[in-house]
């Protein structure tokens, strides 16, 4: 329990103003995107990074929990106060700090979103790569907690990809400025990578250095239909084969086909099994090629529908299934699991099978996203969570898919992270010496585990 | 002191013929390609990677260092023992152990050549993106230590943005699996990208997890040269600037086009104070337009000879300038240093100006490499090191070339480390409490120091 005494010392650090213990907002900031639950204490709303390195001192000498947290987006639980205390709310923090247009880096505090970014950079020509289906709504400082993937994974790679440096604050209050604006190798140990996608439990990010790319010539946007789901897979392993690299290769099935056109009347093809939608980028005089080269092979393999946007509106058209797919399952029920597993590319059909199978034995509804191009599954389970009958046959499914992926050789996560939400399935992916040596790190850097304690890391790996 | 009964375990270990105290060997391990001395005592010739574990053990228990290395093609002295006992030299583990095709990935032994990871995958129409101009001598586990770049950094990246996961002994003898076949991110500390790099410090890896890409379809290759250094400085920086990427930007300056043709006589333009040896590559359809570009970027900025090379074997002519600089500028002088430093690539022109300048001050003729596109520059600082007072104005030469590499914002090294060679000058580089921070990383993995201790951090950062 956070004291009185304490709740003033937060106070004189950001200010009364900024200092928050009413029920609504505790109750605001309980959950996150995927309504994993936390009970957070105090809500610290910070403005700069001296805040953060004071708050963090307090908390590091009271042993008190701190959860940092920017919108909330994320699905795996890494914004919520499992274990109290303070919920450390950065969305203040949303200067963008520099963007280099020679040296292509753009400075930011972790509160900017990630359109923020894009939209100040697009000027120049320039584009931050990482672009998850959140990023209307999610931080950069989330992003890089999470390793936040995109829709151009495939091509681009993810936020590892595009981070190339980053201050940090530890609970001991220290500033440590991890890599630099030279995107080329810094001779150190690499801890800028360890960073990213280590859930927030190393330190808080105060400044984040992100590469910035030139934006693609020109695109081309196809989307092509097919009989059955494994058509679709089977597609996606010709194209990969035939050393064609897109720059998105998105999967949708019937169900999701189904819901958004019910909900949106944009003219798919209801009678599809599956739907991919699939982009080329770079320079113009070599897209039509590219494009006609793709169509031929989704023939091949039995495409029943293909369309090619002639322009920007189009394109748009084509793009709006995929952008309201999840909103369009979520009207189907009152609740959903917007579930993220991996597997190596070439098992994809076989785990789009082993999906659908699932689905009928539990007699459940599921939704199937895919970043297919990079074995990036996100099936959306439908549910209504009062139903207990239900809610444990949902959790069969998720054991099952889990266990699936990872005997595929796939993962526990694309780009959501483990959290609070999967970690009882670590074990079953990451071997006894390695979770040690995770546990190990995390020490190191937060001795006193205040920082999203009792997340990612199983305990049991002392 | 290595004793005799110590040199009776390894041999039982390795078998008796694996073992070398012999003088001759002892002098043909002592030093790496940049003429970096340590002191051997004892080499030991490995097989597989139990016998690894077991020296590992073995040198654990009785605190022995352990060096290991490949080729030793390294120029930084991270392939020598400098606190003498065993250098563990890993080029009879060989082998390919998998080239799985369908998910582009191989699986090789350390001692594997770069090269040879190549020639294995090309006929699936594959290639490993890093190709440093040692490829044909260097083996990927030194690759890795050092996180080797090559000719196409500028567009493909480096070794770490190719290596996806390895297999790790550590000096108690535990194997670590890192990372793993599937390239989308694994939820789990990113202990891979630590490991690329690290020199070596961190655990001796037996299993390299390479990423295989689709090679490119074509490719066009140009010469261009510039009256002066400058010229050619500021065409890098405008063909940046206008967005493209070309593969292979590479410069060099009129002491290495001297020295080249004096040599192989193959018509580089002698009064031109540099040249730029650009490729662009991707898709045919649209090559011609960007060399196209390219050629009208190099004319504004005065290009005063261009030449576009019109098939393979002109390509081969083009290239073999870049391919014999190094050999061409070493038949000139006794000894030569090749320098490593980045700077950020909009500050190139200042200092290839700083390097001109430095060579005339102190009198010592200096060839420019450099891979420009990156910002990574290899001065050829050529000497007799018989001549005392010339090795001062080396000596000077060096420091002033990192201080200022580090004053514009650069690194002290592009992609061949710090090892012992640039120690001196890792304080100047790094802010004490990120020094402090590789040190206890090092000593998480390597409590003892048994692995290249004395190199990479200084000790100081305690």
């Amino acid at each position: 329990m956070i004291d009185q005494a304490t709740i003033n010392e937060l106070r004189n650090i950001v200010g009364k103003k900024n200092v928050d213990t009413s029920k609504i907002s505790l109750d605001t900031y309980m959950y996150d995107a995927g309504l994993v639950y936390g009970n957070p204490e105090v809500i610290v709303f910070v403005e700069n990074k001296q805040q953060i390195a004071q708050v963090l001192k307090l908390a590091n000498s009271k042993k008190i929990p701190v959860t940092p947290r920017g919108n909330g987006m994320g699905v795996s639980g890494g914004a919520v106060a499992n274990r109290g205390g303070i919920v450390l709310v950065m969305t203040r923090m949303n200067r963008i700090l520099e963007i280099d247009v020679e040296n292509r880096i753009a400075v930011v505090e972790p509160g900017v979103l990630n359109i923020d970014l894009q939209r100040a950079v697009a000027p120049y020509g320039l584009v931050y790569r990482p672009d998850p289906a959140s990023q209307k709504v999610s931080t950069l400082g989330g992003n890089l907690g999470e390793n936040a993937g995109g829709m151009v994974g495939i091509k681009y790679g993810v936020t590892k990809d595009h981070i190339v440096g980053a201050e940090l604050v530890l609970p001991d209050g220290q500033f440590v400025q991890i890599g630099g604006k030279v995107e080329q190798i810094v001779p150190e140990l690499n801890f800028n990578a360890l960073l990213i996608g280590s859930e927030g439990t190393l330190g808080v990010v105060t400044e984040i250095y992100c590469k910035l790319s030139p934006a693609s010539k020109a695109v081309k946007t196809m989307l092509t239909a097919y009989k059955t789901l494994e058509d679709a897979g089977r597609a996606v392993s010709a194209i990969i084969a035939h050393g064609i690299i897109p720059c998105t290769l998105e999967l949708m099935d019937n169900n999701v086909i189904k819901a958004v056109e019910e909900w949106l009347h944009i003219g798919l093809p209801l009678q599809a099994g599956a739907v991919l939608l699939i982009e080329v980028d770079g320079w113009d005089a070599g897209l039509d090629r590219q494009a006609q080269q793709i169509i031929d092979i989704c023939k091949e393999v039995g495409a029943i529908e293909i369309s090619l946007a002639k322009n920007a509106q189009e394109r748009d058209n084509l793009w709006m299934a995929r952008r309201n797919a999840i909103g369009a399952m979520g009207r189907l029920r009152p609740n959903y699991d917007m579930e993220d597993a991996t597997v190596p590319r070439t098992k994809l059909p076989q785990i789009l099978k082993t999906v659908t199978k699932m689905a009928e034995k539990y007699n459940i509804t599921i939704g199937m996203l895919a970043h297919a191009g990079d074995g990036n599954l996100h099936p959306l389970v439908l549910f209504d969570e009062r139903d207990e009958d239900e809610m444990k046959r949902v959790h069969k499914i998720r054991h099952e898919l889990f266990r699936t992926a990872l005997d595929l050789g796939g993962t526990l996560s694309g780009e959501h992270g483990i959290g609070l939400g999967k970690l009882e399935f670590m074990t079953w992916a990451i071997k006894p010496e390695y979770l040690k040596f995770m546990r190990h790190e995390r020490l190191a850097f937060d001795p006193n585990e205040i920082l999203n304690g009792g997340k990612f890391v199983p305990e049991t790996a002392a």
